[in-house]
């Protein structure tokens, strides 16, 4: 027997509810929970972690992240046309070397607030991977495919396809598949950017590859007015229809954001069998639009949360996220008992393990299951005071006002990776060692890009308002 | 010269704008800041220090807080009908010593993420103001004024009023204002509930007294459906036209909330000269709707921000609050440059010691103000990596990345209260003494109601979701 967490509560998110236990020991060995029964002195094991001031949970799963874009954190908000006139100048200059550098301190900011599964998406992810394994962590990886040239389109234009470049971005998604999938904690997915920037022939063929390969494609779906555009252009129907037809709506498919789907074509998206990855708070400050994940679940489909990119959401960090998906819906429905907090813990874990289909080994404490488990520490203002009876306030608390501090220690397939709010590796005074100067540099690349654009940014900038 | 601080990105936020400074010596004595220069070695005092890998601010300004209410925190959140549904079966069993625990803990939760003014609101505030002093805070106190009856009112009933508690509520706040006012860092404001809860003779009363003594009204305005159901039936017209012709409405008035106006009643409001207090997430939570403080701020009124209580929005957290101040706007507008980062910051500083009438002293880094200064480690993932050309995102970063735990050091009128993220004086570990066997006696006093009630939480704590 490896260990012991001994635990004051803990929510196993079993089956459709939370699974409350009291004063329970949950028993880890060769990285996997081997059996969870009352605390009991009698219990015991090489090591007994004391997680009797905690609230013990399962791990977080964050299914969509461009963490390389982090490096850019802070740079696109505020702005209308984000993609061209926020991100764009910053975007088109910035190194792979540099996004490396974006994507470890992101995975550390999501780590530290109880992310254990990191759903990253970009184009190169294998030394992401690498980053991931170093530091004990697990992941859901999936390699950007994309035809359509990067470049500056006229309005109306049509993009331009490039067959190679597909080619190209389909072997290294393939060989990323072949090198890490099913080994140290990662599983790979295919990345088809989104409907508007392959060719029907390419997304057919990624989508009998993840059949064939029994994994699941992930894709940006409807997930603005250009690609609507495009679509719409190109074969006379919105995206929703035209993946419809094309027989893309099934259940192998992870749809991302659905931001410029009316509520019927959620539906049609969720009736399908099709899952979804709600990302709240980076639609939130690029649109100031809420995706109807409501909607979607109560077709019945399954919704994951994703923090996505640093310079739209500005963080990663899976409590804030909940806290948006919540606060957001309500908003929208002007109704208060719309998505509570049970909810948005649920997509936070075993709802996103359902969702990216890897439920059989993550987002619940269960017998037989990996041992990924964080401990709140209770012993914070922000979790305080704590209620049992008649009603327990821990969800709530978590949910409306914790902050992602008080995350203390975390656990991934039975290694350790905080210990009381501190990483077990801790990579961070190199990392912020090899960051001196890149801000500076990139800043100098950006500046002629960054004053064409003159977007909002530049104006504020001009005036003092930053 | 008692301190220098030495800092190397500071936003003043003097007059109209941020105010950026880079590398500069902030010199305190007597508690006041008496000079800013460039940092240079030859700059001498007693201590100097270091905060050259921080962003140095004003202190932040949490001007509507119901702190007592802490002490039931997550207990009334994902529910209709928050004050009688939620709220009620809790609050009407708290004891006075039970709420005075709720604040010191709530003051200790805002404190850690950089409030340094404090604007509570309850009945009895004298051992708030204790507190306040004993940490070194600063507050803007209000004593609540009300004549209506607490008791449960039948639908369309209109509130039984009791003179003789009227006049009570009235002399509490009065010998508060004799007590505390200009002295320990203390305002103290005159606080009718609200419209609905006084008569129009006591209104009045209190707004002499406000004006004679040069402090302010702070009052709830038009901040449900249910006032506007009382004052309708009562006069005949809704809270804000009854407001205006009482001539309630001037630059003495902080109106909080209006969550139940029109637009259109926001603006007469807001050409009076009155000012207002924006709560979003207190708001978003209990009713799933933003009032629209940014019409209130295009009509040239000052709107400051206030975490309100914790069973509402669950935290005290004013880096938080600047994130839903800017998100609800941007969403409520569909329009992502709605509330920028610029424009919360400024909320949560200058223009709300400007709305609170304290901008001689506080809100800004000028010479001749209060020593009112935070700092927040930059040396954070969520605060990482900084640029400072061609674009700064110190600010969006504090306000879209920030957790509440980057607040390194504080602060208040010269006196440290934070120093490397840890209180000077720490009572936690003292209050966490006191609160044990609380939350098991109030939710045992609490059940029946609770039970009673039936609302969302009671079914979600059946079914095994809470």
């Amino acid at each position: 027997m490896d260990r012991i967490l001994r635990c004051a509560h803990a929510y196993t998110l079993e089956d459709d509810g939370l699974g409350y236990l009291e004063k329970v020991d949950i028993f880890i060995d060769g990285g996997k929970i081997i059996k969870i029964i009352p605390s009991s002195q009698e219990n015991k094991a090489e090591e007994i972690i004391d997680l009797t001031h905690h609230l013990v949970l399962p791990g977080f799963i964050d299914a969509h992240m461009h963490t390389g874009m982090n490096i850019l954190r802070g740079l696109a908000q505020d702005t209308s046309h984000w993609m061209m006139h926020g991100l764009g100048p910053f975007a088109q200059v910035v190194s792979q070397e540099e996004e490396l550098l974006g994507s470890k301190l992101a995975i550390l900011e999501a780590a530290r607030a109880g992310t254990t599964s990191f759903g990253d998406y970009e184009t190169n992810m294998d030394e992401v991977c690498g980053f991931l394994k170093k530091m004990g962590l697990r992941g859901q990886i999936t390699a950007t495919v994309r035809e359509a040239l990067h470049r500056v389109y006229a309005p109306g234009e049509i993009y331009e396809f490039d067959q190679k470049m597909g080619e190209e971005s389909l072997q290294r998604n393939l060989a990323l598949f072949e090198k890490w999938n099913g080994k140290d904690k990662m599983r790979i997915f295919f990345g088809p950017q989104g409907a508007d920037f392959l060719s029907a022939e390419l997304l057919l063929r990624l989508q009998r590859l993840a059949k064939e390969k029994h994994t699941k494609i992930h894709m940006h779906v409807q997930q603005g007015d250009r690609e609507t555009y495009q679509i719409q252009k190109r074969y006379g129907k919105r995206p929703v229809a035209f993946l419809k037809e094309l027989g893309y709506l099934d259940k192998s498919l992870l749809a991302v954001h659905l931001t410029d789907c009316l509520d019927d074509e959620v539906k049609i998206v969720a009736q399908s069998g099709a899952n979804m990855i709600f990302c709240p708070a980076s639609i939130g400050i690029i649109d100031g639009l809420v995706p109807s994940a409501d909607v979607f679940q109560k077709e019945g489909g399954m919704v994951a949360l994703g923090s996505d990119q640093a310079p739209g959401n500005n963080s990663h960090n899976l409590i804030k996220e909940m806290y948006c998906a919540a606060l957001f819906t309500k908003i929208k429905r002007q109704d208060p008992e719309a998505m509570p907090a049970w909810k948005v813990l649920r997509m936070a874990t075993i709802e996103g393990a359902r969702a990216c289909g890897v439920d059989e080994s993550v987002g619940s404490l269960e017998v037989g299951k990996q041992a990924d488990i964080i401990a709140i520490d209770l012993r914070r203002p922000s979790m305080s005071p704590v209620f049992t009876h008649p009603m327990r306030n821990l969800v709530p608390n978590l949910v409306y006002s914790a902050r992602g501090d008080e995350v203390d220690f975390s656990m991934v397939g039975g290694d350790i990776i905080l210990r009381e709010g501190s990483f077990i590796k801790d990579e961070l005074e190199e990392l912020f060692e090899e960051l001196k100067g890149v801000p500076e540099s990139i800043g100098h690349r950006a500046e002629a890009g960054f004053n064409e654009v003159a977007g909002s940014n530049y104006r504020w900038m001009k005036e003092g308002l930053l």
